[in-house]
């Protein structure tokens, strides 16, 4: 039997396409609705044959379902929450995929209707790529996807949602949103902001050229330039959304990179090294968890000996 | 006939090795020698035949060679360049692999004879490896190797070493040492110094656990966490060697993190927008130029479906 009669997945991009393509297949649902404000992604993803039935229309979308995914930016989720929360199956589980989880819990409860079910939801998984053709199947696989259930939660829901996770691949695990947030500013929202911002710094360069900066990037500018090329809407709400636990992230990276400079500055060789050389275990702590792959630059030059 | 009688490659670290097997089946030199006073690294290259003789004393290593390349960490080069010099065949060309270059040529310039040709040069390849089974044969295939000659080099010399690197297939592009190190220190050093800062950051939370950091790192910290698996030796000495840039190049990304901070925290949806929305562009020109391939994710995900 499946897990869930109809699941309606709201957003067809990256990563609600993904969960399209990585339900196929699998007794994961028996009927699966997707929808999408753009009538363009509603055209891409029938012609896949992503879902069952595509619509352009929230409240269509989510009726009769006993799952609704939210994949859609979280600055969305406000007149989302408000349009479809009346309109939910009782006993029915609203989820979403949002990269923040405190502002996300607090927009939805705002709607949530008491006999139904809400649990926010992370999968941590992505590329730098959108729309419904960027995703695929695999995507989940191997990845962690973190609940953060309110405190009064019914247990066999929050179940049912893990075993829906797994079932597509996921490795899950629970925590407070505070907690989910302050993690993330640093393993993912940090990391964006920064590339982000070096990109931008480059840009503004008059002494040294657009084409320069392209040619050159080998040196390790280009690995930037891929986080720095994700969808620009999903991270500006992050940021918003998140906006206490990535200042304090920020206040701290800033102060250590003063640190830094400084020892650059009078020559502190040691204090140099000492830093260089803590960070490359990290590395090997990532590879020997199976979050990265052990292959040296990424495995750019892999297909060329 | 071979563009050089005899090569002498000082390092057999990630850059030297590669060189060495980049050179191995094709008419470039008559004869290789490797020097690395590290003895475990001549045994490697010994078994793996990276060079027709191996030995870890430089003023050895030089004898009869009309081309040396430096391949070691730069802080290396004023006593290498001491050691030497003196022993240098007449009319031979000395050039280097550093990823800076005014300093280098500052510092060999003290040592270098009349009769003998300077020319450093830099090569933009690597990995995050490190060592003398870290090379690859096609490490420098389109990418760009700047040579950055004194004002007083003879031509045909400059053409010598640009033929030798073009075959082993690099292009080329000569530049002053001070351009060079300006467009390095934004596309090369800046972002190794912004990812050992960011690891380092992440380290040093006490809220957020190491194996958390590491369990969620898949959310974009573990691109940063490859670059910062670099060589601490090397980098170190980068860091020291082109302070100038670097700090000025630091402090234009340190305003620009600053002005992004405030536009999080005034709510400024549209700035962070639009900063977003550009940077998405220049990843798009780097792949166009061949610098980076067009895989999402740097395709991590390519061999699971």
């Amino acid at each position: 039997m499946a897990i869930f009669k109809q699941i309606t997945i709201i957003g067809m991009g990256l990563i609600g396409s993904s969960i399209a393509r990585a339900i196929r297949g699998k007794d994961i649902a028996d009927r699966l609705i997707g929808c999408d404000k753009n009538e363009e992604h509603c055209d891409i993803s029938r012609s896949l044959k992503l879902t069952d039935h595509m619509t352009s229309d929230p409240a269509d979308a989510v009726h009769n379902s006993d799952l609704i995914i939210l994949a859609t930016p979280v600055g969305t989720y406000d007149q989302l929450g408000k349009v479809i929360c009346p309109l939910l199956q009782s006993g029915s589980i609203l989820t979403d995929v949002g990269s923040v989880k405190s502002s996300v819990l607090k927009t939805l409860s705002q709607y949530i209707r008491p006999d139904c079910h809400l649990i926010p939801g992370h999968p941590v998984a992505g590329t730098e790529q959108s729309g419904p053709t960027a995703g695929f199947s695999t995507l989940f696989k191997e990845r962690w996807c973190i609940l953060t259930p309110p405190e009064n939660a019914d247990p066999a829901m929050i179940r049912k949602l893990e075993e829906f996770w797994q079932a597509i691949g996921s490795k899950v695990e629970l925590m407070t949103p505070d907690h989910h947030d302050m993690v993330l500013a640093i393993t993912s929202h940090l990391p964006h902001l920064i590339a982000y911002n070096i990109v931008g710094t480059a840009r503004h360069l008059e002494e040294v050229t657009k084409s320069e900066v392209i040619k050159y990037s080998a040196g390790g500018f280009r690995d930037f330039t891929r986080i720095a090329a994700s969808d620009p809407t999903m991270w500006r709400d992050v940021f918003l959304n998140n906006k206490e636990a990535v200042l304090e992230m920020l206040g701290r990276f800033s102060e250590d990179l003063s640190d830094l400079q400084r020892a650059i500055r009078y020559d502190e060789g040691d204090k140099l090294y000492n830093l260089f050389d803590r960070t490359r275990r990290i590395r090997k702590q990532i590879i020997d968890a199976g979050q990265d792959e052990d292959v040296p630059d990424f495995g750019r030059h892999l297909d060329d000996e």
